[in-house]
């Protein structure tokens, strides 16, 4: 039975599981879609502000979004995003990172027009191996009622 | 020379170029960071709310961002940036569709403490082939100061 709107309550949190960001995968990113010299030159990135590679603060959005998937919306009736707030890249990811991720939600709101589906807005976390918070963001995800 | 912080200005817009979103890309993506079925099963995506398959918003923001560095960063000197406001998912982004984007300036501000850089607050809009806007986002970029 898949989690519906009612399943999720304001102040509960679900601990996300962990996705290692390796050198090969922060270089093929940010070749793709981030190309500046700190997420794909290691020689370059070593001279930079940040002292070497560090991964595209978009990968780490993604890699966020593969553990939130697979922990929560994949088991959830899940109707997508309008977006996402605050985003903040607090620390630098870095080549074997191992990231984890805590998804806390705030509130619970009834669609405006829609009574079958309602609005969860949300806190996620993301902590290195370290327990270093690196990212932090704030969401909104839609959900279906339970029918 | 690159652009310097002093080389933006609020209202100064600039046009990016533009990006396909092959039906190939937008399943790549989704499998490796938002297996959600709208984004990775044509028949499941024809039976959701969206009809057919749709492109993972990350997708949408790291396409923005391969622009963004094309047609600005990469000949600017970029600090990096430390995070995103207020992305908003408007419109469905499809296969074939192809984007472009637009970058704006909304203020300029000097860094609290350390002179020699300063924070570019900006909106970017991605509009596809038909001119309809799919995302904004409102984002912070800092740049150097010209030395």
């Amino acid at each position: 039975m898949p989690l519906y709107l009612e399943d999720f309550t304001p102040g509960a949190v679900f601990e996300l599981g962990r996705i290692e960001m390796t050198r090969e995968r922060i270089l093929s990113f940010a070749r793709e879609f981030d190309p500046q010299p700190f997420h794909t030159d290691e020689v370059a990135a070593k001279g930079s502000i940040y002292g070497g590679l560090i991964a595209s603060g978009w990968h780490t959005c993604a890699a966020f979004m593969r553990l939130f998937v697979d922990g929560v919306l994949s088991r959830a009736a899940s109707l997508g995003s309008p977006g996402v707030d605050e985003v903040r890249w607090l620390k630098p990811v870095r080549p074997g990172d191992v990231l984890r991720a805590r998804y806390t939600v705030l509130a619970v709101e009834p669609h405006p027009r829609r009574p079958d589906r309602g609005t969860v807005r949300s806190l996620a976390e993301v902590f290195n191996q370290d327990g270093t918070l690196v990212m932090s963001l704030r969401a909104a995800n839609l959900f279906s009622r339970r029918p």
